[in-house]
């Protein structure tokens, strides 16, 4: 049997910066070929980043996308990397972008990944199955490609396939088979979800026994607007053995060695026995064409024997904190970003986003305001001036009661508008200081917060990135625990084991309006993010007076948001959810 | 050949309004009763609304809508509308949602179409063609029929399509061929764009080539969230001929007689020669099955002869601002607001706005606020107060230089910042008076401002709806000076006249940072909705320094705005056009 070793390259890219992710992938080449690699497989889109959405509307975009990958090819080669087999994901395009039904049919973009070899792009492969639900979008974007490429190297017949491919039975996979590969090569860039490695290696397992060959699933990490990846890169064998993996959120490259049936030996080829067959778990409506490319050359058997890592999982809020730490670093690297500030109440919300941005840039980039009102307790200056202490970030007392006091002299205000007053002169202060600085705004109210409006439009909901607008209250506990056992505490232990409170008016309590957070939570769960009606949440185990306060709360949220802000909408893309509710919706469980 | 009256009911509908929808029908159905129509047609999933986006993942609004549905044939049938075949658009569904890969494959949601008659849902049909470009995902939300619907009324054949099916050649028109209808009813969700009646009637006529029969097509009017749908609504012969059509904008019943070869007897029905077989605009995958349904019953003769009216179309300036009329108008009746507020600079922008307003709610439910600092001239403050009094709304002066001053005696700000922190005083007190009056803030910066970022986030950004956001400086001109041509003139002549100004700083002008409105639209035009790049921009005949200037300037504002604003794009779905743009995006034509 011929040794592949092959590495699979588990880094980040960025959208839009083909130059750089170009160097990137020219640098973990050499790398590769380094270790005695003889191919090498680069995430879905590293070419261009993903997902590129609308940019691929742009012409200029699609062409020098092909551009740069054929300068890769020829930079490879004047790196000397021109035997390595670089496998690498990019935007092709076969005709005008299918922006409108008026485009003519089967032209379009594609979500493509290519073979470079000895200077030049020695095959190309165009994605199948294009995932439309959740954060994506790829039917808007894409043709599917109905072709599988199949690649020998090294007498081994690689079949190449991208992301989607490997969540669906049938397609390219029962192809794979059908041509007799020993080897598929899955490039991926698949969005983090609390969990989801749990769900990964069944999936691969399960497709390789379909496809009756090894499968090398490689993917993505970094944080790329409101979606981090997580990595969680594999190899597993035709029998389900995970033969290696590499480290969640790690950018590594993990090297293996492969025995591989040589071509036309593979015991799945056609013409072996029906036995062989996979279960397969859908109707296949078409046997998808096989188009073959030889790529030239021998390939060196590797002097010693390598084995790839098996990285072992990480706990849940190792999962999660690593998540918003590296989604909040590289929203601020990606966009250029020189640091970030933030108000500090003293409280939960604040101390986590806090130590989060400490954890992403360092205390040098992240400013910490304590912006005190009259209502202010004194417990509250102390937590902020100690969690600023503790983090070495830093750190401003900017009173507010002045501005609070010309707004209210002119104005004739009360009740909740002096409430919302006070977050509004908060929210001015910090939109002063960066535009005076450039600094990055953090925003810091949680995902039960904002679900049933218990924040200030314009108030403490300004800045441009918030890291907790998908973690609930429960979490941010969880997540701060959690983090004061690794290393020096970063938080201060009041502001954990304290009463939440908005200090909006006097003696104010979360408890005041809100359930406790251990039932409001669940409820918030199963109404936004699944969808379930008011029966379906009372047929669960929720108590039914409780379910109606709950959702008339998140019904009421949604209608002030849209009294004052424009679309604005309780979760977005953020960690594999993307939710479109309609804005003017009549049909309310709650209201 | 039989007679068949038909009426096209052109009306408006809300997203989740199932009981006032359903009453909309009821009430509706009668008038077309009552002129004698045999079938009333209503658009495309009149019960539920249209988007409902996310909503068709809630189980329980799904089966509200076919609960609705079965409750309104029964309610017809108690009205005496027994008789009527009505066609409406609902959500059906024989499945499990498709939310994720992990749905059964197959199942999910339908966009259909029902025949109502004699208390019960007589046929179905489910959309085949299903658009996901633009403003539409609906290969998100449902799964496409494959088989064409074709109902015998009176001894004529009818077949059923919905919205897209017409957009595209193939599919249902070409089954309808070969099943020898003699009328296709095509009920919509067809957004407003400008001009977009040049494009329809020509598609309707190519269709009804196709079909080789008259087509009805119906289309919805009113205001959902950031699209307007216009009516348009029309009755094309098989030849080609316009023979009804509806007013743009307006809820009304287009009523026409059509004298319809008897079923079986169609020139086009399958064994006719080929020489009756249309000229196919793209390859057609497979044929469509066919499903025919009998309604019972005879058609009474129409005692004399009715035509429906061709309404002559309106003119560009009429139609934008139409749209915009009842753009807001439905915003603000569909969410249930009591009134609306804007700040009043005595510019042009908000003058237009005010207008608007006016023109949709009636002077008492708009409230002007007059917000000068202390760079506001005169002739600003003059021209605010004359547009209230021209337009009766009302009126109130809150200046705002003691709040700015507080903010400058404690903080040590210069330049833009103190040029912002001026715009984010007005929007705190916007806020404060929307908080205390329940009014629904109104934005007035038009498209022009907001793509080159000439714009204070939480400034004049803030407000929950913004007329203008779709529409370019030269169209707001283009807008007033046609709307101070139908009676009484609205806006002050001064107001756009003089030359545009922020006056956030002394004598500061529009043209100190801006170029020409009338060559800086035409390449925001070709950059932000065309996704044309630099070098296609210069071949357009556009000045290469002017586009590099123009071009750096939208990139930039794009920068500033993820900088503190989340997910913040210059253009969403407003009129027909939606742009999603990566945030964190490298790939820049202008930086």
């Amino acid at each position: 049997m011929p040794t592949l070793r092959i590495a699979l390259a588990q880094v980040n890219s960025t959208v839009g910066d083909l130059p750089g992710n170009a160097a990137a992938i020219r640098r973990w080449s050499r790398s590769a070929a380094d270790a005695g690699a003889h191919l090498v497989a680069f995430p879905e889109m590293m070419l261009t980043g993903y997902p590129i959405e609308d940019l691929v509307f742009r012409n200029s975009f699609v062409q020098a996308s092909r551009r740069a990958l054929e300068e890769l090819a020829a930079g490879l080669a004047t790196d000397g990397l021109g035997e390595l087999a670089v496998v690498v994901g990019y935007v092709d395009a076969d005709g005008p972008a299918a922006i409108s039904a008026d485009a003519t049919p089967g032209a379009g973009r594609r979500d493509a990944s290519a073979v470079l070899h000895r200077g030049a792009v020695a095959a190309t492969y165009f994605k199948h199955h294009l995932p439309n639900y959740g954060v994506f979008d790829e039917d808007r974007y894409f043709e599917p490609g109905d072709s599988l490429t199949v690649v020998r190297l090294g007498g081994v017949d690689v079949a190449l396939t991208v992301c989607e491919d490997i969540w669906q039975a049938g397609g390219p996979f029962t192809a794979a088979r059908r041509a007799g590969v020993g080897l598929v090569v899955n490039i991926n860039a698949s969005p983090y979800e609390l969990n989801k490695d749990d769900v990964r290696l069944p999936l691969v397992q399960r497709r390789a026994a379909e496809a009756g060959a090894t499968v090398a699933y490689v993917n993505l990490i970094g944080g790329q607007d409101e979606l981090v990846f997580d990595g969680d890169s594999m190899i597993v064998g035709p029998d389900g053995e995970l033969l290696a993996r590499a480290g969640q959120f790690t950018e590594e490259l993990l090297v293996h060695d492969l025995d591989l049936p040589p071509a036309g030996a593979a015991p799945n080829a056609a013409g072996s026995t029906d036995a062989a067959k996979p279960s397969v778990e859908q109707e296949i409506p078409h046997d998808m064409a096989i188009d073959r490319v030889a790529i030239p050359g021998a390939l060196a058997p590797p002097p010693e024997r390598r084995t790839g890592q098996i990285a072992p999982r990480i706990s849940d809020e190792q999962e999660v904190w690593t998540a918003l730490v590296l989604g909040l670093r590289d929203y601020v690297e990606k966009n250029g970003f020189p640091s970030v500030i933030l108000g500090l109440s003293g409280g939960i919300d604040s101390a986590v986003v806090a130590a989060i941005a400490v954890d992403a840039l360092g205390p040098d980039r992240v400013t910490g305001v304590s912006l005190p009102s009259g209502y202010s307790s004194e417990h509250s200056k102390d937590d902020a001036a100690d969690l600023a202490k503790r983090t070495g970030l830093h750190y401003r007392v900017e009173p507010i009661q002045p501005m609070v006091d010309a707004f209210l002299a002119n104005l004739s205000l009360s009740g909740v508008a002096v409430e919302n007053l006070q977050a509004r002169v908060r929210g001015v202060i910090l939109m002063a200081l960066s535009n005076s600085d450039g600094h990055l705004v953090l925003t810091t109210g949680n995902k039960s917060e904002l679900a049933v409006g218990y924040s200030t439009l314009y108030g403490d909901s300004v800045g441009g990135f918030n890291p907790l607008k998908d973690v609930p209250k429960s979490m941010v506990w969880q997540l701060a625990r959690w983090r004061n056992t690794q290393g020096e505490p970063p938080i201060p232990e009041n502001s954990i084991t304290k009463a939440p409170s908005a200090e909006l008016r006097p003696d104010q309590k979360d408890s005041d309006s809100l359930p406790d957070y251990a039932v409001l939570d669940p409820i918030i769960k199963g109404y936004v993010d699944h969808d379930l009606g008011r029966a379906e949440l009372i047929a669960a185990g929720n108590d039914p007076e409780l379910v109606d306060r709950v959702l008339r709360m998140v019904d009421l949220a949604e209608y002030k948001r849209r009294q004052s802000a424009p679309g604005t909408k309780i979760s977005g893309k953020a960690f594999g959810r993307d939710r479109r509710l309609p804005i003017t919706n009549r049909y309310r469980e709650g209201l």
